[in-house]
């Protein structure tokens, strides 16, 4: 499936100002045929930064004060890998790779060594494999409210399930949370999302299962085949799509998702696996 | 039901202490032929307090280093008020008495405050009633492992219901807090528990229900119908059976509790609702 | 001293609601000639209710949807009780009147027992009296910002360390929970306060020190010679000056407090312990 | 200066475990002439990763029920750049490598956007450089007891300072997070600790200026230059020296570290700047 995507920022600095950005579409073999174009304004220099591994792309951008506008569009061949959840099992921790059992950590928004005990009682019991993340999905789903403003940049997990609501980051702390407490290796994922209403960055989680990061969305808001991975990292702290270091003003934020090949077609929810990730093998494969 | 009942608590004291013990049964009118002896050595001069209201008995002892015990032990007929629970209404918080109404407020171990949406989340859309503080209980049950050594003096509400796990002091803190989020006024109760096994002082709570408190125990440990109660407060900070205010080393805390008038008879679970309380009754009653 | 105070409370009530109100001048021996007038419109029953030991009054009212106003004014004669500070010593806990012991306790907002290496580092090698409860105000004036929104209702006195920021009820917590940290009572005081600018319900707290109450204020915002209590608990929780049960809106709310004797004159400075409140005196006094 | 050192660990395996271990001495460029040798028994086979940028070093086993035992060792030749404090600037954000900005983020155990008000109260007047981390140093060697029994593994830098005691993973995380709440890069450093008494593993940290990473220890334990750097990472949550996924008994743990060249020679502190880090230079450096 081909998408245009992209995004439109806009700012008024007020003081010499540190932009981190994390916009871009991952440069991962399944986003095929990636076409890009960013256009900044003013045409500052940027530094450009790739994680290696999960190969998001950050890049720099050290502004004056008055108006500064971001414009990046791109499209994409999503070629999402599909599967029978059914055929999916957990990688036992033994198997897990060292360079993804950071994934295991608790991270600032995600205290899974807190919640060891709610995982154990709550999901200990189930069938291991990809349905078990699906479990952990849909007591999500089932337990927290979505609801906008119960949340803010410092919620974490704990909170969110004491609250028992908040927003597509805190549905996916949770979940990774869990997973983490179980064994499983969970990262936070923020992507285009077609088919989120409104549209917007939307944060949603890949866990480790089989050799292989695959995505969930506890909120049940995005087609999961319809998802254009930008930045994989341990919780929201790592990849915030603009992380300003100094004064500044942030103007509306517009992100826009559509088919190409098939315009004007809806989302449709997918009841297989889907990853979009190759990038950590088991050693072997 | 006659019960014989008491404590033996000693003491080695390092420095100067003053002593506040909360042991001795509180005098209600449903603590029928209350008789008690209280032996302690050395023989210190005892202060005593009584909490209008509650009832509850505090006294206080300076004790110089040395040994220091206590014996306490009484007699009671406890005159359990039994009630069916479909005729118990909750009370509408318009006609709350106000000097029940502190018992809405969150206090140091139930942050009732913050625990508002998972409540109504839970429980907010049951049926009123004495039914829903059952429901209460059953959740809790359901959903918290009673396990020693997962919490401590300073374990709160929240902190219970993340490690789903604690003792009776937590299994009552979470009820309580449940109970206030709802408009349910909610105390907590030390507790003479016959059946208990093994003895100990008890921890439940009592709700403010159709002008009355009623008793529950959300650990389901031992019979309502033979609580003889001790102390009740907004939460285990208000009735410790004994604060110390100086160094000490706590010897073994023996309590004991059976019936008289029926030795040998076993505990038996009682389907009624269960008050002792009559001292708060609504204006006009 | 002689003076007028009074606030002006206007709602908007959305369903019917209890309101529980706390603005009237506790019935103090030193709140001497006073003289009140309350006009609530409609003109709804009151019940009302007052807390033995604190002489904090309450009174309740169920409110139907619409317009709802207070009005409240009065006038009194302050006559505070002035000592030189350097006379006063801490009550040594065994000597503590049991009724005043649960303020040691700690509270919703007021976590001593979690401060209490904190207060011992920082506190507790300075003599002892009356200049130790000054230090721990002089320590929070000089560590701590007073600056509004940075706390809400549910802000605690640990958070408000943290953040090293609050306003008056903030400022009062964290002295409350190093004074109880230390053995020394202490208690939530709310007030009409003479030269506050600008004029709003204001929360200082009292320490109780040989055999009685003392008023401090670590914000230094009032005189503490002007303060007229209004009520005395254990922390915020306890003495809102308007705590609704339904749907309301709240309108402005006026505050005021003037010398009648010696009108015009401004707040002066005393160096003087200031106590009002006589009621909880030593055995044997 | 030539060092030898090492560790020997003893486990009893109850059941298959992955453990992950980081005992080993990073490959920086300054450990010159770095000779080891590592004995497992029984001689699992191990799976290695190495961080890039940080050189941290990890390996893995799979180990089988029944005692497993290693013993490290290694000889280094420390070549600490030394260098006057009064000479190293803050690196200006804007100027910060892209690749160390996640030091910039808040981590499990390094609250420091909830500390940001606090460190720019305490360190915000001070003026930059080296000596603003010195006096981040200082602050928490003067406000904080090293004391062991403290903290555990979920302690937090905030849950360290209101307690105001710690141990050097405390005192690390502390000033972790005041660095990062002023906008310097700061990691968690485990090390060989020359000088430390009793011998253990210890934890320090880095902080980055002037283009480098810098060495303090705000314990002031152990001497900076002979640090021999194990791991870096956000902090204690990423480089625990080991790691069980199962159940097992641990046995005593052993470190040693010694001078070769100057045997018997006592650790000297030193007031220059230290770092043995050359791994992330400015560009065009």
């Amino acid at each position: 499936m081909r998408y245009r995507f992209g995004c439109h920022l806009s700012y008024e600095v007020k003081s010499p100002t540190l932009f981190v950005f994390n916009i871009e579409a991952a440069r991962l073999p399944r986003h095929q045929n990636l076409a890009e174009e960013l256009v900044i304004s003013p045409d500052y220099d940027r530094r450009v930064h790739v994680v290696p591994g999960s190969e998001t792309r950050y890049f720099a951008v050290n502004a004056k004060p008055g108006p500064f506008t971001l414009r990046y569009q791109a499209k994409v061949d999503l070629d999402a890998l599909h599967k029978d959840p059914a055929e999916i099992a957990e990688t036992p921790v033994p198997e897990i790779p060292l360079e993804v059992l950071p994934y295991l950590l608790p991270s600032r928004f995600v205290s899974s060594d807190r919640l060891a005990s709610f995982a154990l009682r709550e999901f200990g019991r189930l069938d291991r494999g990809f349905e078990r993340v699906t479990a952990i999905c849909n007591w999500i789903y089932d337990n927290i409210d979505y609801k906008r403003g119960t949340s803010d940049g410092e919620t974490t997990a704990d909170e969110s399930l004491l609250l028992r609501a908040g927003v597509c980051r805190d549905f996916s702390h949770i979940a990774i949370a869990f997973c983490r407490a179980l064994g499983i290796p969970a990262r936070y994922v923020s992507a285009y999302a077609f088919g989120l209403a409104p549209p917007d960055f939307h944060a949603v989680f890949e866990a480790y299962l089989d050799g292989r990061w695959w995505l969930f969305d506890a909120t049940r808001q995005a087609a999961l085949d319809g998802l254009v991975r930008i930045g994989a990292g341990r919780d929201a702290a790592e990849i915030a799509f603009a992380s300003p270091f100094g004064e500044i003003e942030a103007g509306p934020v517009e992100v826009f998702i559509e088919r190409i090949d098939a315009p004007g077609e809806n989302a449709v929810r997918t009841a297989d696996a889907i990853s979009t990730d190759d990038s950590a093998p088991l050693p072997g494969q």
